[in-house]
């Protein structure tokens, strides 16, 4: 798990009227740059569901920025005291803070600061999985916050990202996921950990190839079932489709390879709920 | 059929040096307003690939702006003479040129402007279709683009706008169909529009739903196919819910709601195609 290098929390409430308070351009800059994020290990959500969502699934909030439309509504109060039981440090704001902060326009009136929580494929049990989708080198933030919302929804087990990924923790992302972040495990790991995992993998390994030969209805997808999906450009490295045991295939009308990757993916974890999986 | 009331174009070629151009002006119009776009009834298309494909399926091209990479490449330079035997505008352009156009600090090195195609649904004969997608206020360009390319590479009709959408021509959505708008039939409607439409449909009417009290694996899915799909936030509009035959549901764990829409398009097509088409 990357822990937090963030200095330590207060539990206190402090109100911001100035746009050059160091905390704000904190928060923008964990907004605006991966390089922040990654070194803090914390990021940004927007809204008060998503707020909601983190403190139910335990996840630890740093700060809660809080807009003047928030102080008589009370579901963000309670998620304003639970955040500052646990230490968090509670912002009071004016809605061009929340603009500037965010830059937007229309700004949500929550927004919280959360840290990172993504593990290390090596630590992770096949045997705990029911299905695990790892996606090699996923560029585009939309299609990772849709996959990590459809894993969500479909009930599997978590998203592992392989070699040089978009940031799960960019705003785009989190926003894609529709608070689904909040409760899907994520794993990251490089192409030599993943080819490790499916040596030791006990179910179905399949991998979505262009010259994929078995047609995505036809395995059995035992469990635990590893589907591996390829970038959105080139589909998957070599190496990798050597190592799969099973490389399937949507059947597409015209020219091939003419599906979104967030689409295949979802396409192809319910076919494998419609196996092995009762819903 | 919307016709374009731009000016006649010429089966020339121009060299363009000034970023004041007027074409250059145009063609910026046309990328960042709809309402610019839908006046002159044209948009852009950024690529050669999207350029060819357009071509090929004989959409008519008014302008074909070429960047200095483009001069030896015989793809390119091929497109552009079919353009031109086809009345469009060839623009030579520097790289700075493009930049300015299209707003990109890379830019592709080929941006065309099409005539828009779009079909009032009245005019649609149902007895002529395989399926169609019916897309009631759909709000995102990402997902409305995907949809359509999804409906290509599954081989379905067409794809009806129904009441306030998105642009289908915003060069978002044209980036996110990867070419596939040149393959798709769009048509639009109101309300009003697709309830007549559903009422002379001779096969299947399903619509998801949250309230759907049938699992989207059951019907028949009899050819031809109306898939109806509701507003991101909201879903479906009730009167539209309420004309449609069969309310499915997509399973999900946890919340409800939960797929992204364009996913949850994408599920919903493929089980159809499963149902009664060979792929």
């Amino acid at each position: 798990m990357t822990s937090s290098n963030a200095p330590r929390r207060t539990g206190a409430v402090k109100q911001i009227t100035s746009h050059s308070n160091p905390l704000i351009k904190e928060i923008k800059g964990l907004l605006t740059q991966r390089k922040h994020r990654t070194q803090a290990g914390l990021f940004v959500a927007e809204g008060l569901k998503l707020a909601t969502d983190a403190l139910e699934a335990g996840w630890d909030v740093h700060y809660l920025a809080l807009g003047p439309d928030m102080r008589d509504n009370p579901v963000a109060q309670k998620a304003a005291a639970t955040a500052k039981a646990r230490g968090a440090l509670i912002l009071e704001v004016n809605t061009a803070i929340l603009s500037a902060m965010t830059r937007k326009d229309n700004p949500q009136m929550v927004v919280g600061v959360y840290e990172q929580r993504i593990s290390d494929l090596r630590n992770l049990d096949p045997h705990a999985q029911t299905v695990l989708v790892a996606l090699d080198r996923v560029r585009d933030p939309g299609n990772l916050g849709t996959i990590i919302r459809t894993v969500d929804a479909v009930g599997a087990s978590g998203v592992v990202l392989v070699g040089d990924c978009t940031d799960p923790f960019a705003v785009e992302t989190v926003r894609a996921t529709m608070g689904s972040l909040f409760h899907v495990p994520l794993y990251k790991a490089t192409r030599q950990d993943l080819k490790d995992l499916i040596v030791r993998w006990p179910g179905t390994v399949a991998a979505t190839h262009l010259k994929g030969s078995v047609d995505y209805r036809t395995p059995d997808y035992t469990e635990p079932t590893l589907l591996v999906m390829g970038n959105e450009q080139q589909g998957l490295e070599q190496d990798l489709a050597d190592a799969c045991k099973t490389l399937i295939r949507i059947p597409q009308v015209g020219q091939a390879d003419s599906l979104n990757l967030a689409v295949a993916t979802g396409i192809s974890l319910y076919e494998i709920r419609r196996k092995h999986l009762a819903l």
